[in-house]
């Protein structure tokens, strides 16, 4: 960790910087006395919030635009050291129901983030959020990055492609890209408002509320939940890593757990919620991939990454976040 | 062949269909006495050509406008039996100047039709133009449908995705869709204005014009061309077989050639044009792929499809068309 002084005085943009991660990552930088610039569109369908960024507000530069913008963001690239390009749509089934706005978003803005940097900042080290959506169906386990690539979705499909746009702009114009694969990531600063952007903290506000989760079928299903301050470590230490440059890595933990598990655990933490176990819905079996959970070998061999936060701790200080402040995600 | 009869009657929209491929399509169709639908661009960059249909224009309804124009599509879709989905943007250099054009091209306009076909016509048969700059460099030879997709350029990586789509809208809403993989198509209808669209006809070309074709390096590189009367064929052997739903399959042929016999064969058949070798530019180096051919037993196995027409009788056929047409192509 010693080596993320470097941010000290850097200047950062965070596209999708209102968001869960990105938000998160902000006030990390913040922290470590970056100059951080955030573009967000607060888009209701996505996770910004206003309140994602409450103490540093008035140490960031902001802008509530789209980054597909292509003016803005031509302007906004310029001088930046590092970009951590968080702009996303992650709804499996919002990506369903309007695939032209997904494509937007998911694939529209990192060209205009891509071709603005080729043209006015090459130098610059960007970091981008992938999404284990781009595997589909795991065909083993844990999945490597070797893993084929099979979205079940237009939401992993066009995330699929937005990577490979970044790794291109590495191969063909030396633009320093990574890519991170995210899993499951849950944390303070999530939206919960609804359940369409991961079912994990939907679980905790039902619990909150004292409400029933429903498990589809057994609720066995292994996945790998990463807390949002392991990953918000995994983007610093990736951006600062040469040896990243034009790479892909998964991140992981070394304990996946049950669905099941995960519901009894927030019931036991919010001290209140039921589980009822209900049969599995037609429509939600061809998205339903069974088991996952990400091998991030080569993210501890080349940048000495590994999650800290044990899953009772995580969920315990998301708890704890929402409790306090409620009001200002829940409705 | 026989099969083929079942397009008799039937209503058949082709998309880019004033196109290479699209307008050869078009010519077999009324053949076959099917009630053809064209809708096309003309758009200067791409290869839509009025004279394409010649002879059959009055046969046809004809639409001259985008297929990202939704209220059109969702219009033109109903009562489609078929859709040739030939819309498309296939220049390395032109995705890599303007990725956004490429994006609305090669990805937006195939949602737009998809979500037309899954309101208003979802019975339809569709059959996507997949190309094999989806796999990149080989990693093995001859490529079969289960190498893995590295695309090079932006191209390459939207069609990716929009194949991707294709197979999405088979497994989650049913409709029928298939994609072929074409590799390097020749023949006539193909656009002669520059080289950005594949090299051999730009050969021909230069060869009709008694100029010299410049190779790269020692020119030893295998490739598999097809003539365009083949890819037809197997564009309609499989939109009439139920196999190939949700499928893709290779096209390719059984006698991989070398550039410089190709180079070679076309001024012998042209009675002009000179060969000059030269060094390989660095510019170039990052996007060739060596030798490349496609394994087609899929296509072969299933579809019963296989190139019947030898590259010598496709390339004279070619050049005896040009002659005969010049004026419609060279300017």
């Amino acid at each position: 960790m010693e080596r993320l002084h470097i941010f000290s005085g850097k200047k950062v943009m965070i596209t999708g910087g209102m968001g869960f991660i990105g938000s998160n990552l902000a006030h990390q930088l913040i922290g470590l006395k970056a100059r951080v610039l955030i573009i967000d569109s607060l888009s209701p369908l996505y996770g910004g919030n206003f309140f994602n960024i409450k103490g540093i507000e008035d140490k960031c530069k902001i802008f509530i635009n789209n980054v597909s913008n292509q003016i803005l963001i031509n302007n906004l690239v310029k001088g930046q050291d590092f970009i951590f390009n968080l702009v996303g749509q992650r709804s499996h089934i919002d990506s369903m129901n309007n695939p032209l706005l997904d494509l937007e978003t998911n694939c529209h803005s990192h060209l205009v983030l891509l071709e603005a940097c080729k043209r006015y900042n090459p130098g610059v080290k960007i970091v981008f959020a992938g999404t284990r959506t781009q595997y589909g169906s795991p065909v083993y386990l844990p999945v490597d990055e070797k893993h084929p690539m099979n979205p079940l979705d237009i939401s992993g499909i066009n995330k699929m492609a937005a990577e490979a746009y970044h790794l291109l702009y590495y191969r063909n114009y030396g633009i320093k890209t990574t890519s991170l694969r995210l899993t499951n990531v849950y944390g303070p600063r999530h939206q919960m408002k609804h359940s369409r952007q991961g079912f994990l903290n939907w679980f905790i506000r039902l619990a909150m509320d004292d409400e029933k989760i429903r498990i589809f079928g057994d609720g066995r299903q292994l996945r790998d939940f990463i807390h949002v301050e392991d990953v918000v470590r995994a983007f610093l230490m990736v951006a600062v890593n040469k040896k990243t440059d034009g790479q892909v890595f998964n991140l992981g933990t070394d304990n996946p757990v049950s669905i099941i598990y995960a519901a009894k655990l927030i019931v036991e933490l919010a001290g209140s919620g039921k589980i009822k176990r209900v049969p599995f819905p037609e429509k939600n079996k061809k998205i339903e991939v069974g088991d996952y959970y990400s091998d991030f070998t080569k993210a501890k061999e080349i940048v000495g990454w590994r999650p800290d936060v044990s899953f009772r701790d995580g969920l315990k200080m998301t708890v704890d976040y929402y409790r306090k402040n409620k009001r200002h995600y829940w409705k």
